[in-house]
């Protein structure tokens, strides 16, 4: 199946890319403003699912590395994003046939659009992760065993470079430091893939997930019902807290930004208080001192009365918030990917609890 | 002309390029080792003149790139070398005729012999800038306008990166920290040249300068001569003070060994004391608090009875030592050449003074 995506359906896929980032993957909107300049310019995208990609397919994916604080005040240029993509390519010594997305939560939905619409060539639906995660080898193709290298990495500057690493860690290693040094915002591309490690390793279906999740928020807003329970019901989750921001810190450190919110409990929730530990993403949520879920699976923060996804670098002191969390891939919580994305790589030491309060299967690395 | 290394000869010339090396560049003792060892198994390299080199010829230059205190620990493999190389011909597209040496100074003159002895390439006698300098944007061909970049880095695992950036001090910050992720030690190859820039930007001869620097202090000592003396007649130098070392500080900062040596007078010299101050190389001579030479005119320290140069990693209490200053290309002592590696650009707020106490014509930068 394929679909044309105009600039306008940008729009409700940007807010829903903003809920599949969990708080993190960067605000969209800017990467939507890029993505719908180059195809009002050059034409609509069209996405294809992975089952229709051939085979031998050259298959590029593209998306900007660095912290999301950086990201929202630093603006990619098209002719960057297309850069990226042509340094791998002729690097690789290949044409390649479709773009693809690594992370469907924020920014990074948007900015393969910008490389697919002035590339002419058709775009994946769907992505590596199914939300956001902060380190490029933290991706399904890491699992399957795809090499992130050779890697290609741009900055507003026309500066460029290569990598072709022995593996993933050392790929994000080497481009965490270039990262630093172009600014915090470069576009990558990496992963290159065949059509058949598309299909084995991606989570398919991400892009026109984001674009039902933003319309069910919408259509909800439209018709005076409640948006947080629409979208709940797109991300077949569970609505964990609601509340008013009493408390946010956050740092960037080494590219990242880091930091935890406190949520206490109105309404339904009065007498709780929910706190929020994230790392570009939410990662933690923890209710009157219990841990309700974690990483891998999806914690988003909404506005309470309008469903509209809030970023981690965006929270502040009086926002009234709704915290959903939602169950992500189920290869995330296998052991290996509870290694890659687990709240241990992060340095929290717990065990995996999905969003329905059940343990992750990887859950018994916590044992080691 | 032409001439045909041996693995004896290069004892003579690393003894030359630790001379050339002004304290820096790495020991060449390893590279020696690795160099003779390449050439037992595979050949004599020959070394032929930039004169000699046809003008369409595409030379590759080759390099470690570090800081010595971890070079002298952290030896390449042969391997390691050749790939620097072959990733950057993969990259330019083009096949290298020639293997040149950017640093004639220290390790950086024995890594090429390596290359040309893997490669089955002639090996150009002549380098960048002859001497060491620490950052690699520090080369005539910088002034004439050559791009370092493309350029590729291995390192001793086998991770690989390219560099393609705007200009020669991108180049050095993007090669600067790969170059501390990857351990202090890669190997580069960069600043790809024409036959007819070769010609234009290379200190032609310092190979076999190395050679005859080496070979005057050998037979100075088999003949009971002094071998001070004869390093000073093979580099048309100067003796600037003989002494014992009695204060070394150093440490190793972004890469670079940074420091200061006091060498207290003996003999004619007696009650003078001699401060070097190194970043690497050494940079600047003071003898009782009056500044005697500076960068980019030759410092250097060899043991006082034996001749043997001594690196800054190795200079310690108690060496008894001379130290000789000697004159260097005449294109480092222009402004473009002041502005690259005078004083000031390593933090020393200095004019320039050449060798032979007269200032630099690039000095006039330092009324800026």
């Amino acid at each position: 199946m394929s679909m044309r995506v105009t600039p306008t359906d940008l729009i409700p896929m940007a807010r829903g890319a903003a809920v599949l980032g969990g708080g993190g993957g960067g605000d969209p909107h800017i990467g939507r403003l890029l993505a719908a300049s180059a195809m009002r310019e050059l034409g609509d995208v069209e996405i294809v699912s992975p089952d229709e990609v051939p085979a031998t397919a050259c298959v590029l994916p593209i998306a900007m590395m660095g912290a999301p604080t950086v990201m929202v005040e630093k603006i990619p240029s098209a002719g960057q994003i297309s850069l990226a993509l042509e340094t791998l390519a002729r690097y690789l010594g290949r044409t390649p046939t479709h773009v693809a997305c690594m992370e469907a939560g924020g920014v990074n939905s948007m900015v393969p659009f910008v490389a697919a619409a002035r590339l002419g060539l058709p775009l994946i639906d769907g992505d590596a992760m199914g939300r956001a995660f902060p380190e490029l080898q933290m991706v399904l193709p890491t699992m399957s065993g795809v090499s992130a290298t050779p890697m290609s990495i741009v900055d507003d500057k026309n500066n460029k470079g290569v990598f072709d690493t022995i593996d993933n860690n050392w790929a994000e290693r080497l481009a965490r430091s270039a990262t630093i040094d172009m600014g915090c915002a470069p576009i990558v591309s990496l992963y290159a893939m065949s059509g058949s490690e598309v299909r084995d390793c991606f989570v398919p279906g991400t892009l026109s997930l984001c674009l039902s999740i933003g319309s069910a928020i919408e259509s909800a807003r439209a018709a005076n019902q409640d948006p947080v329970e629409a979208l709940v019901g797109a991300l077949r989750g569970k609505l964990i807290h609601t509340g008013k921001v009493v408390d946010v810190t956050r740092r960037t450190v080494a590219g990242f930004a880091r930091g935890e919110a406190v949520v206490t409990g109105l309404d339904a929730a009065a007498g709780s208080q929910l706190v929020l530990k994230f790392q570009n993403e939410h990662l933690i949520a923890e209710l009157d001192g219990e841990v309700l879920v974690t990483t891998p699976d999806l914690i988003v923060v909404v506005d309470a009365e309008t469903g509209e996804p809030i970023t981690t670098e965006t929270l502040r002191f009086g926002h009234r918030v709704a915290v959903v969390a939602a169950p992500m891939d189920e290869r995330w919580h296998t052991p290996a990917g509870i290694e890659l994305v687990g709240p241990r790589y992060f340095g929290y030491d717990l065990d995996p609890i999905r969003f329905d309060g059940t343990p992750s299967e990887g859950a018994r690395l916590g044992a080691c």
